[in-house]
């Protein structure tokens, strides 16, 4: 028995195991278990918070028609498994970043974040009133996938590093952890990029295999420990922006729903967003106070690095640009971000700076 | 027969009627209609879209359960009378902006927007993870309601003036359309300041009643007409840097709800402040570039007014720090404020900075 046939196997058994507890007119009723993988491990703070919002929301919010059974990262599949899994219909649905799957498809980046791209603000602009979720739902639905932005972890810091980085020179055999097309940025500047699921960044760290690592940011890194390894901290990043979690599910499953479950499903992924992006505002800045007590110590990339970030960055976009899809959600994001930057230059930035200005005098 | 026992006879009414026209399996099963009544107009852009946003989707989650039936200002209640219609139970529940109930409490202002407050971003880490919404739960009740936020403007520009404003002194005696504490700061600064509803500004401001008036924003102001009265454009706002609104149910009502719709109610209200907020920013650039093609001038407070503003405002917090519920919030909010906007500034500050900085180069 191969794995995959394996998994089907057990997940169908436990579905029917647990239908045979259930009181018979409950489960004439239509109610269901949705099986929902995840790539992080429990407890992951920010992206297992965010699964578990929307899982909860949904289950609750159905009133027992339908349970959303978490699954997280390694118990059915592996973190990077969960999209060939619920694309297949081994799992029913997945929580995840969409840009852990640029091998599927390159577009997939945009649905997370991308280097120079959308603040979390701006993303929700993009994804429900500029096209962003009608192109996410034509990448996916090549998949056989229906997906749905279900979380935000704000501005990503770029990271923890072991020793100071003053120019782009020394990003060269820099052995670091970072996904997407931030990664690919890195990797075109001389780093070796290592893609590593949350839950094994901590052991990469520590025993030496890598030498920094970016996660999610303070409250979300704290918890994993990173300061117990290394003390530079790369506050402000430019491979992340606004990184939107998702929630995808099995194209099937999704079409065998009721409108009124679908809507249950969509709307709670909306406030999952909203939930979640206000949580990463929260905690990040009492979680940042709290490493600083214990040594750790901020940085900021010196300009001419972020110049050399940003160059490496048009190139990373460009080499996709072939792509027929890629492009045009490429153009989409990039036009619409042209759009909320331009209004927040004249609108938040100059409330902001005259706010800090006049609470500083 | 007074004007509320009227208006209860008739929805009471109302509710009979429809229901009588229900197939008796449905309405024996609980479905029922909640009257939702607005401060709006149908069809204000932001505003009403949050409104209407809400309600379907109630109504579809709820799969018939509950219907919401809206009543846009004027047509059950006035603008500002939709407090006391809920709270006395002739309204099911209203969608408004708090802020316009200072009379009943002037702590409601900070589940809208305050002087030199929160961005909507920083209102929703506020709101679900700081304390804000319980502290919104204990006000309300107070009132015989239960509240959600349920929409949000983004920041709100300084507002549309017939003159410049050079100095605070041109403020003096300005006759000018503000609600909330950042009316009372106008006022503090000599303005003879007008609370108007949304509906009836552009009569207000055409008329010559008023010398000027600040609304939503680009987007919301221009489908109302202003650019056709006056060409002066304060973009950046002291006032109301992420304008919260707000759904509120009357306590018995939202009591009688069952838990599955309880939550219904809940995540759709966070789901609006999402899609809303997004919607602010995604309309709000294009907005102003159509009102600029049309002649009008976008300007920005000099320095000095921006330091009387804050000065002013200040000292309008203070006048009511003697009531402990409105200085319990008061606290909440700034101490959140505090680390949020620290955050900010070595966060998405410093990303926008340098975004800004590498794509002009």
């Amino acid at each position: 028995m191969d794995r995959r046939s394996f998994l089907r196997k057990s997940a169908i058994g436990g579905s029917a195991a647990a239908a045979s507890t259930l009181a018979a007119p409950l489960y004439a009723q239509g109610n269901r278990t949705l099986t929902m993988v995840t790539s992080v491990p429990d407890g992951f703070a920010i992206f297992d918070d965010a699964a578990n919002y929307a899982a909860n929301a949904i289950t609750e919010m159905t009133d027992g028609q339908i349970t959303i059974n978490k699954q997280p990262a390694g118990s059915l599949v592996g973190a990077f498994e969960v999209f060939d899994a619920v694309s297949s219909g081994q799992a029913d649905l997945y929580h995840s970043a969409e840009y852990y799957f640029l091998n599927q498809h390159p577009g997939f980046a945009y649905f997370t974040a991308v280097p120079f791209g959308m603040t979390g603000v701006e993303m929700l602009a993009w994804y429900y009133h500029q096209g962003g979720a009608e192109l996410h739902q034509n990448l996916a639905s090549l998949f056989n996938l229906r997906p749905f932005l279900a979380g935000n972890t704000g501005m990503q810091p770029g990271g923890w590093f072991n020793s100071e980085i003053s120019s782009a020179d020394d990003l060269q055999g820099l052995r670091f952890r970072m996904p997407g097309q931030g990664g690919q940025v890195l990797g075109r500047l001389g780093a070796s990029v290592q893609n590593i699921p949350g839950g094994e960044i901590y052991q990469a760290l520590s025993s030496g295999q890598i030498d920094g690592a970016e996660w999610i940011g303070p409250f979300a890194d704290e918890r994993l420990g990173f300061q117990e390894v290394t003390s530079l901290y790369y506050t402000a990043g430019f491979h992340e922006p606004g990184s939107a979690l998702s929630l995808s599910m099995n194209l099937d499953v999704w079409e065998s729903l009721t409108p009124a479950q679908q809507r249950i499903v969509e709307i709670a992924c909306e406030a999952t967003h909203a939930n979640n992006l206000g949580m990463s505002w929260a905690e990040n800045g009492a979680a940042l106070k709290r490493l600083q007590s214990e040594g750790v110590q901020v940085r900021e990339f010196p300009d001419d690095v972020w110049q050399a970030f940003g160059t490496a960055a048009a190139e990373v976009r460009q080499e996709s640009m072939s792509d027929d899809l890629f492009a045009e959600i490429s153009n989409s994001y990039f036009e619409a971000m042209e759009s909320t930057s331009a209004w927040w230059e004249i609108g938040d930035g100059e409330y902001i700076r005259q706010r800090n200005r006049v609470n500083a005098g």
